[in-house]
């Protein structure tokens, strides 16, 4: 009984669904929902997804997949790190999955990994069904902290060598759109990196139309602030979009690929599976589409003007940059 | 990092689809998926959906729904078993999921159900994970045969007052074809009922257009074969469709309404959700369209014509009646 | 170029998506999409579809369906009509794509059809586009008022035989929850029926869990008003469930089967697709868990009283009548 | 009537909705459904969708939409046509849309583009419907031959300074397979080009998973036949993925940047959206995984082999390369 299947198979049945933007949607066959749960501040779930691996979804949005989570991680932790001389201590804003303090523990030079995250379910979620970052959760090197990154940083008067943002976007209203803004990084960021230091965050999609959602303005916010900013970007299959991140210091920018690649080999435990010199060659050249509209871009995120100047606007995202 | 959902709310994300036409989907937010298998015949899964609870799922389509699988399974059962004087011995063929005994076993005539499923797999599967049919499962009257219907009625001598037919719909080329035929019904099905017996089989969907699928071709395939055939029909909102039924016997169907209300009240135990005496009267009047439908069908379902005559077109099923 | 396609065909790629209940959804494969607008009060869609033919959709529901709408407008119509001695005047709440008004002008005793609508773009949408009710349109005995029928019903003194109602469900503060209460049926409605004068109104989805929406509550509210009160429901497939209606009256309904087949012959040019006598005996006699919950229901729609009892649960409407 | 809308708001009810994979989908809002048909060889639709406008659908593939065709046609022609010292004969493969065409003619060098597609319902079509390729199909240097890419090539005498394949990809048994062999290029292809002739084609997924679909054999095939190969890449959003080309000759490519950038100045009739100098630079720069994958590439198309040697596992494409 029940409708019969037709003789020549079936189609796949069970789906994870993402609304990427209203008018655009990214679905996954699903193997199994691993686990579901619901934190104080957000739902949290673990798919088992037939494209992607596990992946790992919080309110809705994915924020990770087992299978390219690589390329994210990779490229949030190990540029910043390899420009730096010798990075010693390392402060997380988020992180509370838990890969970006496994890339960084890669890195031989590092004593201290401060991993600081608001969310004490969710780290504990991840801690105990991601595998792939147990050793990392273990690691004597990693203090963790719950706690809003911007009090802890505020508030406690060590220093770091490299400070990296691992959070959500910064939407007007949004958890994070304080530790986006101008003054944060200048009264708060800034005065907490040792001298030398950088500072890199995720900066939202930077797709050819998606990066004037965010991307174009965390790097003007940046370049307000730090003498040396360089914006990169990435396609990450499972995000559907090209991801991008911005490192800035006040200390130039100067490797070569092969002079990364000779930090690669002297420094990091293991062999990268997407990132090295010429990579980072490749994702920090963008194409003239973006690098024009990122240079024209006039908007800075400030907490006074945030709500009058920045009208959200997910919906059109794509449409921006066409004209 | 991730996509940013919007600030009002996100969207249920995990999904069950069904084709229930080529042109046609159903889709039930999920929970969870609580178990899959394959067995040697078919894939089996066992899905916690929002909408109709927990959902058995036989090879991509669903076979029953926790929140309505009672409609289905009381107007499978009781309409046969309340029409007959003194039901003691009853046959099912298929019904391995346990819903079909379940209901036969409320009736307090009855002292032999024999239960004839060709995939163990599935039956142990659903022994396993249906709670509800746990009891009838270990109901002493019941007997489990693991074997296909056709051969175990042929091959033994036993005759029972009700055979009930709970098998996959009769697609030319399907597993379940032959158990459909005039000839079966008259050299396998007939001769095993005893003297009064009464035979009821579902009918695969019964909408004022899908009832040209297979419910009117069964219909006249029984009504070749029996003096007595009265088919009737539900809507079962999981299946997204009115679900058809077709008893037939050599003794007449001469219950009023109130009658079969007394027989339920005196040889039923616990209370019926669906079925009584003028729901009996509604399901079994048709609207003029099927009516008129099934009464012009002159298909009759035989081993040897079937492929010439019997093209099945799943895809345009809700056309068929639009003239 | 382009990802390419497997070598066993593609699947349908454009879809028609709607969310019956917030967990469930229905999907339909389009051919094309044949007009859009926008009213001052709503949203207006004429889709070409593959399963049901052209449809008619409003804010973003499904209305009607080219294939099926004969299920839906025989049913509002030919009941009331048929019980009635001798309908002349006819007066329809809403009813703008035309269908209702359709199935009253095939009654050879009308002389007058009074269709109130407040949304005189829908009106000319469907007068344009839906060519089966073209000849309704020019119909000399149609009037067509475009205002909102509570105050048409209310500032005029003339009084009818039938009065429709075909308007969208009540819900608290929908447009229409006014046109559903205790007050409005009985300060307005009734003294706006002639004699012996019958009122009939669609009633929402009927269902086995959907009935409690908003069915089992007209139908309550009008047994507060009415003698004899009759509900009834048929599935109708485009609307992926079983939908109800309410005929109520002073006087006594008392035809047979065979009387309303008699007056169907007398009265009604051209012949019906769906109803006929008894069609009326099976949509007019409820399922023991429908009938149960009907007896049950207590809540009367007033307007005082709305907004603090009817707690509008569209999510939840499946589960309600569960346990 | 139909099923009420919530009161706030309704989703987006038309989608067009394309299988990227066997287990992932990739689903737009639709404003409408512009034109369909079907040629001898395909079927194809021109939709207008809400995140990339109008989309151009062939065989339930996207091939092209308006908001980001220009990524895909300025990568394809302005890399081989600035590397050529000076390109006056070009030599289109398929292309039928227009848009490869539009781009060759906006070089001030070009006297003569050929494009040959075997389908003239599609050419029609696209000439038809596609506005922005109006004054490129006019173009007195084009000249439109329906005829397959291999005949033309092998049965005329004529040869290019760019040859370009702009078709659907190397699938076993699909209709371009044979254009992507080793003994095409060698045996027809190469002897076709003028001394210091380019060939480039379009390869297919370049994503970090996807490009061992064909990208990799694509670009390893070319290796055998030419001294000097170019693989490179860029994320096209509507395609959901990275897209691949690559370019050969047997003479080196050896322009800087600024060479390039100098160019497009001077031969470049109008203003890239997409691509310069660094963008090459960016394109050209595969990721350590991609390169990897690249080098340790063994299979080349061939007739012989191809069927023995190809299993085309379009599903399994994005676990590939996670080990």
């Amino acid at each position: 009984k029940g409708h019969s299947s037709t003789l020549n198979g079936y189609r796949k049945s069970c789906w994870y669904e993402e609304e990427i933007e209203e008018n655009l949607r990214w679905s996954f066959a699903l193997n199994s929902i691993l686990h579901t749960g619901e934190t104080q501040y957000q739902d949290i779930a673990l798919l088992d997804t037939k494209p992607f691996g596990k992946a790992l979804v919080i309110d809705g949005k994915l924020q990770s997949a087992e299978v390219d989570e690589f390329i994210y991680h990779e490229s949030l932790v190990h540029p910043a790190l390899l420009h730096h001389s010798n990075p010693k201590t390392i402060f997380i804003m988020g992180g509370g999955e838990g890969s970006t303090a496994r890339e960084i523990l890669r890195h031989k030079t590092v004593d201290k990994v401060v991993m600081c995250d608001i969310d004490e379910e969710v780290v504990e979620f991840c801690r105990s069904y991601l595998v792939v970052n147990r050793e990392a959760f273990c690691d004597p090197r990693l203090q963790l902290v719950i706690n809003d990154a911007r009090a802890e940083l505020e508030n406690k008067e060590e220093s770091y060598d490299v400070i990296i943002g691992d959070l959500a976007d910064p939407i007007e209203g949004g958890p994070c759109y304080k530790l986006y803004t101008k003054s944060f990084y200048e009264s708060i960021v800034k005065p907490r990196l040792n001298p030398g230091g950088i500072f890199v965050t995720q900066a939202g999609p930077a797709g050819i139309f998606s990066h004037t959602e965010v991307f174009s303005c965390i790097n003007n916010t940046l370049r307000q602030v730090f003498k040396y900013v360089v914006p990169y970007s990435a396609h990450i299959p499972s995000f559907a979009d090209t991801w991008g991140w911005v490192m800035a210091s006040d200390t130039p920018f100067t490797l070569s690929a092969d002079e990364i690649d000779l930090r690669m080999k002297q420094r990091i435990k293991g062999e990268n599976k997407y990132f090295d010199g010429k990579t980072f060659t490749s994702v920090s050249t963008l194409s003239k589409a973006v690098r024009r509209s990122l240079d024209n871009e006039t908007h800075v995120y400030t907490e006074g003007t945030a709500k009058f100047i920045y009208g959200y606007g997910h919906a059109s995202a794509y449409k921006h940059n066409q004209a």
